[in-house]
């Protein structure tokens, strides 16, 4: 256990109308401060500050104090649905009652103040295939030749496991990855930084509540082991990727780097966002079909992806085919079991219309249609070029739940 | 820090000549036993015999105590290469010299009254595609109308991310999955329990010293991040793999289970062993060029495959075309960073001869030459079969140096 920090008194709770990050929301971090910085606590978002969760636990003599005065958030993520409901209640009531929130304000103090970590210890990290949008365009600009679409894509969600151990936190810098890459008129591969440099929009889904080995979760267990969301930005070097990718998937074209949110909205937050999913073109097998799903399966995020400050692209969640609770029953109806801190990624965001890409792949199609930004144009990204992808969801009565940002600056090749 | 049990008294340390357990080898585990079975210790195998390492080095007064007396390898792997070599040293004085032998004797049980467990925590696991013959048969088998080695098998070595949370001790029983298959002749996938289960025989290296985000471990780096070596069994389901894997590479056809031994010999074990790989037939860029390997690349492993105690295989590791060497360098050139645990296997090893196939899909031609076994025919694993790995490899002046087997066996589908 580690002590938090002694808060500064006196930082307001009130939050201005339509806060994105108001009682409805409260996503999960972990941070530390200037003083403290060998000290990562937990810490709840309100507004454009943080609560120190474990401090203001322990004030309110919160049976659930010691969940939350970690360095991570495991053993609360570890803990089940019914402990994540008990303590979700709590925190809004610290920050909501009147009675409580001059002792909640003393452990209150601005984001700004504090610098946020990876929240949890990824344990396996997938990524899925869900937007029939961008497989399509994908298939389209890597398979010219093929059908858009793999034969399997409408009866399973596609995925496969990336790297846990270099998924990084919002603000970390991203270094150009090196590697082969061969372009097709070429005979060998050459080495070097790549030249094509891309993002994918994405959002992640963190599994809290572990299950056995050998066993299913069908898609009525989806809300039991899945903690909360985060926005995921799934850096791809297009030219490594083209070049390594045959027969057995994404490597390095992936594993540099994969950056995630520095918080981890929960589940429960995103009920009014709920929405079904696209109608499905085949019929799917009874450990996939929607209609065993207790509520809808999609999910109403809006996402916006920036490059220096200016929108290139509005990805919509909604508009994905294969839902969180589909790849979580498919993911383990081998047996596989799943760990507190397994991530696991709906793959790029992309909707029907050319601004709703969620990737420069295919928002330049392939680089042959360059983006036109105030800074110059871009086929692919730059050094110094730096990424930003936000959201929100409708909240209960009209309000809005924001995902923190994820953010991160290209470096040049070392 | 876990106090270990009190060993019996008076143990033999005597070896039969020629045992491939000798203090030559000095493999590393983690047992229980049967009296304090919540109390996981590091243990080291002579012959059939283990040593308590933790309390050895307390009752030796080792300076090295604290990393032996622990529950995991984890903080011995992550001490880097001078700690490893004076470990290894002291054990094998103890072992060896005549002044320690009685003092070391009384921290010494029989194998057989232990359980072990699965050694280390596995950070990141990756899969390879090393074996030129292997990559061919399952390219004549699986892509019968395009060239059988993808265009970049002979430039880089092929891997891809397998699921970290599924790997398991040997002797642990695998459940045999269930999913999505579609043979080429239906129009529709059924799901059901795997009908085309396999093993794939790969030997495994197992990191020890973590590296930077962002920087490469060139091929020089080799010994200095890789703790040591063990036998891998990567469970197949060749049906569910078939329909799942375009275009994003195997998932679920591999992540129902991985089984590794509960053995890690330590890479020095193994330098009597090391041959050059085999000719080269198309030039290597920089950073995989062999002459950039300060030893020779290969290791000349024999490794026998065995289901219900019959032999069906022996692959040879000397045929591989990519070395452990170059899969670290590949896997790290993008900047991805390496942690203590990460666990990467060679994929299949198959010789040029039928009888050096490491996996029922080549030696059996994708199920349609069955083998002729005593207790029946195999086309593919049936529930009950026991599948067993074991190997070894030329040690000092004409010993031998064994990797501890890797078994399991098909338990039927739930």
């Amino acid at each position: 256990m580690t002590p938090p920090p002694q808060p500064r008194a006196g930082a307001p709770t009130d939050l201005p109308e339509g806060d994105p990050f108001g009682p409805d929301n409260l996503p999960y971090g972990v941070c530390t401060t200037a003083e403290h910085p060998d000290r990562p606590h937990i810490v709840v978002r309100h507004g454009d500050f943080v609560l120190d969760a474990g401090g203001a636990a322990a004030a309110f003599g919160s049976a659930h104090a010691d969940l939350l005065q970690q360095p991570l958030l495991g053993p609360l993520m570890a803990a089940g649905r019914p402990v994540w409901q008990a303590v979700r209640a709590e925190l809004r009531e610290w920050l909501t009652a009147p009675e409580h929130r001059e002792t909640a304000a003393r452990f209150m103090r601005p984001l700004s103040e504090v610098t946020m970590r990876l929240p949890f210890e990824v344990a396996d990290y997938v990524d899925f295939y869900a937007s029939e949008h961008h497989a399509t365009n994908v298939g389209k600009i890597f398979r010219p030749d093929n059908a858009a679409l793999p034969a399997n894509w409408k009866h399973l969600p596609i995925g496969y496991h990336g790297r846990a151990g270099t998924v990084v936190v919002s603000g970390t810098p991203v270094v150009r990855p090196r590697g082969q890459r061969k372009p097709p008129h070429e005979d060998a591969p050459s080495f070097g930084p790549s030249k094509r440099l891309d993002i994918e929009a994405e959002v992640a889904f963190v599994v809290g509540t572990p299950s056995a080995h050998g066993e299913s979760v069908p898609l009525s267990g989806f809300r039991d082991h899945v903690f909360g969301v985060t926005l995921l930005n799934d850096w791809s070097a297009r030219d490594i990727q083209g070049w390594e990718y045959v027969p057995l998937g994404p490597f390095l074209g992936k594993s540099f780097a994969t950056s995630v949110s520095a918080w981890v909205t929960p589940l429960d937050a995103l009920d009014a966002a709920r929405i079904a999913p696209p109608a499905r073109d085949v019929p799917l097998l009874p450990y996939l079909e929607d209609s065993a799903e207790p509520e809808p399966g999609g999910i109403d995020l809006r996402i916006t992806v920036s490059i220096n400050g200016h929108t290139v692209s509005e990805p919509p969640f909604s508009a994905m085919y294969w839902t969180a609770a589909q790849q979580l029953a498919h993911m383990t109806v081998n047996g596989a079991s799943l760990r507190t801190g397994d991530l696991y990624a709906s793959g790029t965001v992309s909707g029907p219309e050319r601004s709703q890409r969620g990737c420069l792949l295919e928002l330049t199609w392939g680089g042959k249609e360059p983006l036109e930004l105030p800074d110059g144009s871009r086929a692919f990204l730059e050094d110094g070029d730096e990424v930003t992808l936000s959201a929100w969801a409708p909240g209960p009565g009209g309000s809005r739940i924001g995902l923190g940002e994820v953010t991160a600056r290209v470096e040049p090749s070392r």
